[in-house]
């Protein structure tokens, strides 16, 4: 059994042993692509229910003489035995129910799912509708947003890996939150997300005819990420807050980009005084850039990164502050946060394996 | 010189000989289409300065064979004395130093700039940074929305074809302002645009590279269409509202979805209660859909027609009503309008030339 | 029983009963787009065996109000005494499974599957891989493409609507065969679908992520559709052909290009010579155009529209002919020569409902 | 003055210092952002005439913090001085015209545009329609691309890098040609761009409005890129070949798919007897990779990436082979080919900086 805590990776020919379970869902391949060129890790298996036995490769083609590694049926003994971390991309539900046996197995596990995000069970289960298989387990799992969390993820067994539009959201808000100059009574946020973020699968609904040329809300208002937003956000605050949460569909596949509203406590701040609130709230964060006043961040300026952009406008006729934010949902948004909380775990150094620059293209 | 005012079109063979100025731009090539197949219309002038000399169809070969006609470089008189209505698709600036001809010659006027969407001049010239050419003929304009002002459009020389984000965002709240049920302090406007809402023009920022598999906002809570959206709902209300204004720009061609936010004045509303509410005031209208409880519109629904698509959603744990609406910018947004203001303005039934369902795929 | 052959709709309030098996898909929906705003139909009777209990419009949510119309189970003899004429929308094998009940009945049938497209079932059964259920019907059956087999259509109980590759690629070629000009040998057609040609179906291949921003060939030199152009283009020219057809799939949701390549017979023929000749072939076709010399089509000429867009160039280097063809796969390639079919079935001027223009953005 | 021959790189801390001309051009930033990855290479200037003196992330913001360098207008002099090579991606012309200041100044260039991929000049200047700038560079200049002539480029000082259509036709179709299993003159090329081929401008053609839900042939059997593949497989024959090759513009931003058919020599010739000939042909070739009998490239197995994917098929019904080949434009087909030229050229492993996986979504 490995011992938890400790900090590996000092020495320079160390390599994370890393397992994936639904490596062929878009967050799976994904994660795949980057660990496939971190040079830290090693990936042991890769696990796949409903492809095992053919290769990543066979899968996406694209991974042709790059990646041509079998895919597995699950096999806990067996990974655990070979991995010192397990990502599991695997649907909520089905993650806490084989999540403790690696955790039994002193193997850490970073989850995707929304089955750790939760610190009270009666919350996730109200939101997601099914029972949690090992309520057990959301006390010792640390929600992994990287930049607000990084000293609790460090020693942890467990983390819950955030949601994407999650993500987007809470960053978004962070601060003004923080500081207390928004009336947190009055948060409204309009997400819209790619649609690799409703996952790999054969649906009509994100048929590309169903979904190219078209715009749409759907779950306004009932979208399960508001309460993981709501937790953490009243985390922040130290106060409950509540607030309204609505998704759309983009006709691109990757992206999401979150227009979050609120009032503000005082009528005489300016767009550049929050700006700079923000510049030193995230001010030794890599991954968050704060734009200068006058600009905001488009999708195309983090796609394929682990970056988060965030633009922001004083409404003044308003009193009202608009915070733009947008991260790409299978980077920032899973896979890359996701080894950003490996590489936090293990101990070297957070960028490792996600510091590519954007494709704008 | 034709009197204004009177009913045309009782006799069967009556046609409204219309003309068109900038008649190759995304809006006026749509107008085109509508006209060309409107059964009481006659198209007699196409007037492009930049094609004036071209057939129509060289500068959109989708017309080959069904509409040949020349194009033409401007000239007021002649325009002027072979037509009955003139819609005049130019910048702004240019429309009002054009239309007043028009109107002394005695000929109706469409205009789908902002010139003359104002009653007051001063408001005009600080959104739009010009000086106004002909403030006079402000009050002699109508605002054709046409579902709220129908009435005072019928006799009117000059209309004021609206914005298509303006005519989105007020069909979207109208009926909540007028039936008081919101807190007009509250209104939030977040719409996405498609990319022929920018207009047909060479510009890199609308180049196929920069827009698809990207999305963006701009010109938050300073885009023109706010005031315009302002000076409606005010009216409607009878007190002065100020609201937020957040445009985006969607990777596709046509429509626009608006998603509203506002406050509910009472926390006992449900969204039965105010789609009945919604259903109500729109009740006698051709053009505009009210969906059932769990129905949201997309664009999709209503790709190059008429309709106004409107959904609602009461956010109960935070007392707030959210209003999605959709709209083709360039038909209820821009050309369908025009030629329902038309209908009206000549007496035809008003669903005339615009009644096709919507293309789905 | 109805007597097939006689003309119908000699007095204006006629209106031909029809019926759509299949009216949920893609083809069968744009059928029904077109059949409600056809002047001389009265839609009786929309079959769709996964929808029947629900309206239209709840499949469909664009015909709201506009059609909403219930979809119903399958019952040929109700649909036989209430119908003049029935679309059959539906797979391969389905339909010729059903399609001789129709034909019992008296009822004329528009078929759009491949079943009745053959001479020869073998060629048929060898193509699709199946039985066909009532082979006595292919002598009975004509072979739809209207601009070709006009007069043989006209009198006939069962009308084999072409495929939508079919259509693009017999019209892009049938002068050049006809008048003899090109080796027969040597054709290649390259052509390129937008992704409704694959139907509505939940599927992965077809889902938005995997077919934006992406392009591929698929079924090259084994398509279903190689044999039946081969067929008609042999009938044309009286002698035996064989073809190489290349599929494509392109990311875009509506229009066929085909771009067909044959070896000249002789070195002196200029573009423009063989414009002439394609112009004087289909001289009197409405819905076919040549491009003059210098010019192209492109999808968006055609878009949404009956229109089959035609434009040559000779490589005067290699005396290579290439023609380039256009249309919508779910007009022309389908619902839309289908109500072309059944216009000059019932007697009705062809282009009566589909004569609307391209739509272009 | 360096001189060119010699094996750099030998030390660990060596870096080839860089310059970029037209840094913020489509290729130019692909080039920047392969460059700014690559461990051997220091970035020294980036020259943009437009652009100069803002940073090349104000250009490009999703460089934002990563490369906020200074763009410059141009100083042969200082730029020469500073350099180990200079990238040239300017419009044809503009680098025939600096070029020779650059070899002077003993500085290697690998020049984008189609100045320098000529053996003769005339051939330049019919099929570009402009005089050279500098003909006596001709012979002194290599072709690049990098398969099929990696020992010419190794001592060169000049690089024409191939054009994108070029590099995917050449690529698919040497090894038939070099082998004598075609007719050589039978050959057909039916290429697909995305719009990013046609670079970054405004300009109405390349619009997201007039390309999206569009596809077009254009320049057909008249594209400037006809004469540089016939040149090469020319070469590669022994044998003087004209082809046929037409472009088409797809819906999408990277990649090209070329669709070749040419007629077998023999008729006994199986799919995959002509595969393992590929096979063989490219055995070493880390970029290229040959698909296996029944699967074909797609645009999406390669994007972003410097791989070349190919499929084959033989059509036995008609003797003919069909070659499928597709690359990213922007990377094998422009920036990832110049740096893979550039490791050639300074002794480095040529995989590079150019090894990353192809991203799927």
């Amino acid at each position: 059994m490995h011992s938890v805590g400790i900090i590996y990776c000092s020495g320079v020919d160390f390599l994370i042993r890393a397992s994936v379970l639904g490596a062929t869902g878009y967050a799976g391949e994904e994660l795949v692509r980057i660990l496939a060129a971190h040079p830290k890790v090693k990936i042991v298996h890769l696990i796949s229910k409903s492809y095992a036995g053919e290769a990543f490769s066979d899968v996406y083609q694209s991974f042709t003489n790059i990646l041509d590694i079998k895919l597995e049926d699950i096999d806990v003994e067996r990974i655990s035995k070979d991995s010192d971390v397990v990502f599991t991309a695997l649907p909520h539900g089905a993650c806490s129910a084989i999540v403790p046996k690696f955790i039994e197995a002193g193997v850490r596990v970073i989850d995707f799912s929304g089955d750790y995000r939760y610190t009270d069970k009666d919350i996730y289960e109200k939101w997601y509708g099914i029972k949690h298989n090992s309520p057990h387990l959301l006390k010792k799992a640390v929600y992994g947003l990287c930049e607000l969390n990084r000293k609790e993820i460090a020693g942890k067994a467990l983390v819950a890996n955030p949601g994407c539009y999650t993500t987007c959201s809470i960053l978004a808000l962070a601060p003004a939150v923080a500081e207390k100059i928004i009336d947190t009574s009055s948060i409204i946020i309009d997400a819209k997300s790619g649609v690799t973020g409703a996952g790999r699968s054969a649906s009509l609904d994100f048929s590309f005819c169903e979904c190219a040329e078209n715009m749409k809300a759907y779950k306004v208002a009932e979208h399960r990420h508001t309460s993981e937003i709501e937790q953490q956000l009243s985390m922040i605050a130290n106060e409950e807050i509540t607030l309204t949460f609505s998704p759309h569909l983009m006709p691109l596949k990757r992206g999401i980009i979150a227009t979050c509203y609120a009032n503000l406590k005082d009528t005489r701040y300016s767009t550049q005084e929050i700006i700079e609130i923000y510049k030193d709230f995230y001010k030794n964060e890599r991954f968050i850039r704060i734009y200068p006043n006058g600009r905001l961040p488009e999708i195309k300026y983090i796609t394929s990164s682990n970056y988060t952009d965030i633009g922001l406008k004083v409404d003044g006729r308003n009193c009202r502050l608009i915070v733009v934010c947008c991260l790409d949902n299978l980077v920032k948004g899973a896979a890359g946060q996701a080894v950003q909380n490996m590489n936090i775990l293990f101990g070297i150094a957070e960028e490792t394996g996600i510091d590519s620059p954007p494709i704008y293209l």
